[in-house]
């Protein structure tokens, strides 16, 4: 039997009314209200009837999110927790992939409208500020994730460099002098924000940065990393510790390393970015930036619900989430 | 610029016509033709028309696929593949988590209606025939895996059954005679088929069955293959071979194992079930099975269009999509 409102209200010790604001994307809710209403909501597995909410407000009901790729383990973990937050407050996502290109991306952007969804949250990777469409007349946009464009549209993301800088002062702080770098791209946002978090750490401790030790990497899956280990395994001096540019990487290279016969952390040290559930399985476990990747999903949610809803205030808006080193065994943990 | 048929199919040497044809799932398409237009499509990023062609047909131009977490790799693979196959064919899709509870399931599938979509891929864990609508009123379903409910309603899946019969006879075959599984769960389709499978290869080799070598496992993850592997190391006399029922849960037993100090595949041989990219990049690597995902992504793509076109024969067919054996390291590969 379909779950009401007041079924909701019931469990969660609130007025109807105080449901209705929270599904409804309301601001002035009592945190504590709040969250008992969203833990009920979670419970019942209630969901708001769409087609007669959208019928009397001109809406679609849909929400889109845009990615680089499902495949991608961070992208389905966070496609999966912006579903679920998207769920709570009754919206049901449309997602596109875009393979990270400036052309998809750009496409996929152009072909979003309000005939299709009431607001779209974007990853992009390659998209610069000449291909977004005129804000005044198009739905709500939020930006997910490091590639910032200089145009004035909401985006929720974590300190990128600092979280990359914070990964290499942790392989500086073992004692590690060759400290290379795998991920190099121009063609992605990801790439400079990190490479300046890694030159930045080298320099506040005094490392010299030095071009052979960073290598490219096309794609970010696991074969790029196993590559790109190879190729710095094979210097005449071969680096003692690796940062990776997200977990993908990382795995690849802790299996290019256990092939060459190197011990993990003992000969070469790896660190990624993104704490995939991956990295806490794999042998040895892998030390990684971790993403506080469910308040990345719901402040995203909740920012374009409330633009849709014609709450929020100045466009353009910045909301930073947290991090966490996680140590494991890959660096000694 | 946005890409046009015309240029499609100059790229492809076939007509407008032809290009048509395929974009619009028709049948009759020589294969030659058809994969030199797929290929033109996928370098050219070619996206129809929706919101006229959709008007002109009484159309949503959605597709909706239920999956029950994105955040399972086999799912965020197979919902990426899904993805692009729809894309190719013009249609964008709607995702639903679903978490595989039967209450979820029917809800979802009580959702879906032409008011939303035109059709609909389901991968259900836990749905009854009772839960299914009358198809004569509905949209068109195709469901997808192993969960097998009788109503008369397209099915595209790999042979279950014997895919794990294959990975447990391997086991056996390896001279192995402590057979375990983990996945055992009454609420989920994999579970069932996956172990007449097991059951099957056990009886076939002239091994007994034994409740205490089958393990349970509730989500699938990877800290329940985790925890099942240690129960079943605890055994006064322990399994000497694993049959894991996907891959996440034979990581977590690989996980459980090492940190045991047991030596894989000498001490213990384990296999899994998905071949997810991590299998081939873990340590050990992991031999699984292997089914054709991009095989089963098109099938289901492919029928739910010709339904919705009105070009299948009667309804109720089954495709079956091809599987392999990977062997890896984790049985000696």
């Amino acid at each position: 039997m379909a779950v009401t409102l007041k079924d909701v209200a019931r469990l969660a010790g609130v007025s109807v009314k105080t449901v209705s604001n929270v599904v409804n994307g309301y601001a002035f809710v009592k945190p504590e209200n709040r969250r008992r209403v969203e833990e009920a909501l979670a419970t019942t597995g209630y969901r708001p009837n769409l087609g007669a909410r959208n019928l009397r407000r001109g809406r679609t009901g849909f929400l889109a999110l845009m990615v680089p790729e499902l495949n991608i383990p961070y992208f389905g973990e966070l496609a999966g927790l912006v579903l679920t937050a998207a769920q709570k407050r009754g919206w049901a996502v449309l997602i596109e992939q875009t393979q990270g290109t400036r052309d998809r991306e750009r496409d996929t952007l152009a072909s979003l409208g309000p005939h299709l969804v009431d607001g779209a949250l974007v990853h992009p990777e390659a998209l610069e500020a000449a291909d977004f469409p005129d804000p005044s007349g198009g739905i709500p946009l939020v930006m997910l994730g490091e590639h910032a464009v200089d145009v004035p549209i909401d985006r929720v993301a974590i300190d990128n460099v600092l979280a990359a800088r914070t990964a290499v002062r942790h392989l500086a702080g073992l004692g590690r002098r060759r400290i290379a770098a795998i991920g190099l791209n121009a063609a992605r946002g990801t790439s400079d924000q990190r490479m300046a978090g890694y030159r930045a750490a080298l320099a506040e401790r005094g490392l010299s940065y030095e071009d052979e030790l960073v290598a490219p990497a096309e794609k970010y899956h696991r074969a790029d990393g196993a590559a790109a280990m190879r190729a710095l395994l094979a210097l005449p001096t071969p680096p003692d510790a690796v940062f990776c540019f997200n977990d993908l990487l990382a795995i690849g290279a802790l299996r290019a390393a256990t092939e060459c016969g190197l011990r993990i952390p003992e000969d070469v040290a790896i660190a990624g970015f993104d704490n995939n559930e991956e990295s806490a399985f794999c042998t040895p476990t892998l030390t990684t930036i971790a993403p506080d990747k469910t308040a990345l999903a719901e402040a995203a949610i909740d920012l374009v619900c409330r633009r849709i809803a014609g709450e929020a205030s100045a466009p353009g808006q910045y909301i930073q989430t947290p991090f966490a080193l996680k140590v494991r065994e890959s660096t000694g943990g």
